[in-house]
């Protein structure tokens, strides 16, 4: 069997460090399409790349336009390899066709989606010291949490996105869902793939983006598109549910950053990421 | 008159995106160059090929091999322009010459030392509403805090670096200096350029990264070297004494992040950023 996630992230080498994928629908919400699910491709060509490196230590992605479900081309340049650790440049792009006025190029042109830069290493190799004083996320047994499985069919029409997951949202952080929002900054929930494939480093590149922005949990409804994202992978995460918590401490300028970690389901910290995203517009 | 920080990253233009710079002996610190004067050199480049958009908002750097005092070239290649903002790639290349036994190339080839991809806009133009749950570095009033300037003569020798600022470190995060590390992953002290030259979004990119690692606290002496640094720049800083916070949470497989706040005069969030450094290697 294939899972989801792994099928719907391949990449096709077409020559050398170019690859065609194929995006999704259903990693999509509202319009546009999951920037976690993007950088989870994006992180499987640059693995493509560097076999001998196949994990993802960190990733920074730029978001140049908005994704759309259908062929992209991902193009990889590696700029440095040491014995431990290679650092590539990676560029999303899509066939264009709607013209400038979309912010599109015309037909035959490709549009650039995203930039990226990454270095990889090999988790499994790296010293097994811990020395952490970060506070595992506090959430309360799976079944005290509001599954993702109640949602209303509209809201799983619109975002498709969720058909992908089992969450199960900290019930003090979710009242959005009804109009009344925390208040707080901070989303949290335990989460895994709907279709059981346990969490891998490349599935925590996703993971880091993929619940809903926590602005929603400060009255702003809305897409915050991001404009960058940088994920650590600190370790390759044991099966079973991950607890993942999204913290914004700054909403400045139209714009907050959104801190994200993952711990795995023996309590180690294996991804922090944070992004710098657009305050959601008022509707 | 010129101040050293303006002198030292100026860049000269080459050609289309091509930028010459002269890396300054000093700013560094043992045998390498700080990261955060390097990341404002390249930051001052990319300033200049976005004459529109003259302020950072999101830079990303990887630092792929140690730059030395001298000749540099950075390219800078913009990816994205909209209304509001503009994305661009930049690298920072040095003349080769010590051969490929020292990580270098043959005479006459080039060097990559830094890969960067930045987001650049109008600090000036966006709205001004602030909602911060941040909670502003505490320190004791500068007069109580240690001062940069009482460091024995041996230690600037071995940190030009030092020479470039007037810091004041809080008492409790310094014991380091005298084989006392505090044990706790933090350290903070009021920061401003030695010169008197006060702080723009452009040196905020150099003073995110430009106290001694944190590492120092917990019993860690020596060198940190940064794998990536992304820096938000969330606000353009008012004049005088600058607050910075370094903080780190999880050291693990040989690596930590190190997350920096700064703080202006006002007591404005004004920049945020976190790199991913590798563990300084016992002595």
């Amino acid at each position: 069997m294939t899972y989801e996630f792994d099928a719907h992230t391949t990449v096709r080498p077409v020559s050398e460090g170019e690859y065609d994928a194929v995006l999704d629908a259903g990693w999509s919400v509202g319009g546009g399409i999951n920037g976690g699910y993007l950088l989870a491709t994006i992180g499987r060509a640059l693995r493509a790349s560097l076999p001998a490196k196949p994990d993802p230590l960190v990733v920074s992605a730029y978001y140049l336009t908005a994704s759309r479900p259908g062929p992209a081309r991902i193009s990889v340049d590696v700029r440095r390899e040491s014995r431990s650790a290679a650092t590539a440049s990676a560029e999303l792009t899509q066939p264009g066709g709607d013209g400038p006025a979309a912010g599109e190029g015309a037909a035959g042109e490709s549009v650039a989606r995203i930039a990226a830069l990454a270095t990889y290493g090999h988790l499994g190799e790296l010293p097994g010291e811990v020395l952490t004083t970060a506070e595992e996320i506090r959430l309360p047994p799976v079944e005290e949490c509001v599954p993702s499985s109640i949602a209303p069919p509209e809201l799983v029409d619109m975002a498709p996105l969720m058909g992908r997951f089992d969450i199960r949202f900290h019930p003090d952080q979710i009242g959005w869902v009804v109009g009344k929002p925390s208040g707080e900054g901070e989303m949290s929930a335990w989460m895994r793939l709907a279709d059981g494939r346990e969490p891998d480093p490349l599935a925590l590149l996703m993971f880091v983006d993929a619940l809903p922005p926590v602005t929603f949990n400060l009255g702003m409804p809305g897409w915050a598109p991001t404009i960058e994202l940088t994920a650590h992978v600190r370790a390759a995460p044991a099966p079973g549910w991950l607890k993942v918590r999204h913290h914004t401490r700054n909403m400045a300028g139209g714009m907050f950053e959104e801190d994200c970690e993952i711990w795995d389901s023996t309590g180690r910290l294996v991804a922090q990421s944070r992004q710098l995203a657009r305050q959601p517009r008022p509707a």
